[in-house]
């Protein structure tokens, strides 16, 4: 990779996530060269993803080019690449564009689906990671319903119309809640020949609550906003299988559905060179003390979601979400500089700001440290915090209008199958 | 297909385009039951396709869903479909999810690109008639200029960052000058490792001036503004092929060149069952009488660009473009409910509204009967023009605040590569 050498120390990122901006925002203007990489030429804020897959929100929305955050920083460089593999030895990393020496190595690859090596629900299922996941699903769900008007086969029918999702985190939940308010608001009217009141959303998670990881008075009132909206709720219901027709469980309960919508985990993206047992833990995330750094690995560090930094709190790693993220992404930044200078590096504390999830139309529930709440005010604390959070004036004007609309209107416009998943036009 | 039969005649529209909607809305509330037809679910607002192309806009933005056109009008089915076949002896079509009978059948299949039959060119060359191809040329243009960082080979960046654009109608004029625009404003602050002022933008046309369909005053108006953008146009020059790296003309002039955009040409998309040499001429475009009927089907009609209406004025057919497309619709809508009632239709009178292209910020040309004006004014006709002509409200103030963004900023924020063209991610 043709990057030229400068005097400046070199510092690799690897991923374009919160983690990976938060850290790139910390080093501009200071004495170092920091080069970007990513297989995405955009940012993607993945909280919103479910909307993009429901039709409330258009891709371009919620996605924002690296390019342009990185515009103003000078010794910024950003490359389209895939990382291949790390070489803590050579103090190099391989790509598909090339071969990148660093100084000091961020992996910030942030988490993709696990399907705890089931490659058969693999194969089968949807998931909604990123922006081309979403909009397959997109595709899908409406594909669905166009099938569902063809087939007089009552059972196919009912199949198409039946989406199970599997997982009742956030990602699960607020997706079941988008589903079961197209369901009520538009299906009726988008599809006048179908019985629409046939539509189920089964919503399956293994342990004994939904959104385990909030309190439980948000999980209980989470439950009950999402009966209300008519999804139906298994808990202590673990699927065993899926082949694309019928999901299996470990009891008796099966489901027959067109969709499985996989939202039952996600793991570490790990990179091969650091990606062996001595260096991960349960959940394939990669183990770093308290300063970000790799075992054995001085000038190699990780942070977001694919880091695992153990504490009192969270023995298992902080949550998988945006905070921690941003949060290390900023202390190591700091972290970098003073090792650099050959000061000494400083621990990470996280700053717990709570967690939050949208059920639907003026329902949410928010857990902050000292105060949790429920209901149409938790609603407007989920909206303003998104808005806040989304990166670029544009899309923070975009989304809210779509909000303001959608609310109106009862509606969601962007319901276009612009690539369609199951059948594969010529164009 | 299961589409019940009811005591009203059936009328199938096929394509949901310009032509398609506006007869499909004229013949809401009445006596008659209407199934139209298309591959894609949302109706295509053609004339921005460029901007999405150049990063301007969202596709969502400029598409709508055809289910919500429709759905306050009783006895409409959508069905989403590939016609492959008409069967006008037994009044049938057939399509990928299977036949259907019909009393009275318009073509509305609009047009498609014309490689006047050079498949090679129609191989390497990029197109701009759906979303879809659209977002494919977005890509390619921002992979070529990642790719452009990567290349140590002088000939091949130059190939990257050389953009030639064949015709120079509105679609030619107007992607030149967005790129043209992109040059300027964003690629030396995305791409400060890139010597950006070799990007070259090549307008090449066969004849002997660009927007030929219209005035003079407007073609060369609009070359002078492209000049003074840094387009090189080449007037009087054919291209005689492509092959992925070199264009060959007609001429000793050749390209070296990674992307060329083919906007040389469109012909009728016309259908099997009616495609013979019998119902067509010159575009491909189906001959019809005055009352928009095919030569010896009294049930059979076309309109927009499928058609071909001769007349005093127009003795080769309407221009293919948005205005003869509605007005043929709404006419033929009248017509048919005057064929039902069994009363005599009336011929279609087109009422030239005029044509107009933008060439960039502040810069149109707007050709009406009796006024034909060139610039900044004729800049804000043409968006008012655009705004009004969109569909639906929010499409309205979503595109409405990116222009105003986009002009404030001198920015084009969706530079984003949603589903890459070249490299085939695994998502």
């Amino acid at each position: 990779m043709n990057i030229p050498r400068t005097s400046f120390p070199r510092i690799v990122i690897i991923g374009g996530g919160f983690a990976g901006i938060s850290l790139a925002k910390k080093l501009s203007k200071q004495e170092v060269q920091v080069v970007l990489l990513d297989k995405h030429n955009y940012h993607t804020f993945q909280p919103l993803l479910y909307q993009v897959s429901t039709g409330g929100l258009e891709p371009d929305s919620i996605a924002y080019p690296i390019r342009k955050i990185l515009k103003n920083y000078t010794n910024f460089h950003f490359r389209l690449a895939h990382v291949e593999e790390i070489k803590p030895l050579t103090n190099e990393v391989s790509t598909d564009i090339g071969t990148l020496k660093f100084d000091y190595l961020v992996i910030a690859s942030g988490s993709e689906t696990n399907y705890f090596g089931n490659s058969v629900i693999e194969k089968h299922s949807m998931a909604m990671k990123s922006i081309p996941q979403s909009l397959n699903l997109r595709s899908l769900i409406l594909e669905n319903f166009e099938e569902a008007l063809l087939t007089s086969d009552l059972n196919e029918r009912n199949a198409l119309m039946n989406f199970v999702i599997v997982g009742a985190g956030p990602t699960g939940v607020e997706l079941a809640g988008a589903l079961a308010e197209i369901k009520k608001g538009i299906l009726p009217k988008d599809y006048p020949d179908l019985d629409t009141r046939s539509v189920q959303i089964n919503l399956i998670q293994s342990s004994d609550r939904i959104l385990k990881e909030m309190s439980e008075n948000a999980s209980k009132k989470a439950e009950v906003f999402l009966e209300n909206l008519g999804v139906n709720i298994w808990k202590n219901v673990r699927v065993t299988n899926y082949n694309g027709k019928t999901v299996t469980t470990n009891s008796d309960l099966t489901f027959e559905t067109a969709t499985l919508i996989w939202a039952a985990g996600v793991k570490g993206a790990t990179i091969k060179g650091l990606d062996s047992e001595a260096f991960i833990n349960r959940g394939n995330r990669i183990i770093v003390n308290e300063f970000s750094q790799i075992k054995g690995c001085n000038n190699i560090f990780a942070i977001g979601d694919v880091a695992c930094m153990e504490s009192e709190d969270f023995p298992n790693g902080f949550p998988m979400m945006a905070q921690p993220a941003i949060q290390q992404g900023q202390h190591l930044g700091n972290n970098l500089l003073r090792l650099i200078e050959q000061k000494p590096m400083t621990p990470f504390l996280y700053k717990d700001k709570g967690a939050m999830a949208t059920i639907g139309r003026n329902k949410a529930v928010v857990d902050l440290k000292h105060f949790k709440f429920q209901g149409v005010f938790a609603w407007y604390v989920w909206m303003f915090v998104h808005l806040f959070f989304l990166i670029g004036f544009r899309n923070r004007v975009v989304v809210f209008i779509n909000w303001v609309y959608n609310y109106i209107r009862f509606d969601r416009e962007a319901r276009l199958i612009i690539r369609p998943y199951k059948k594969n036009l010529k164009e």
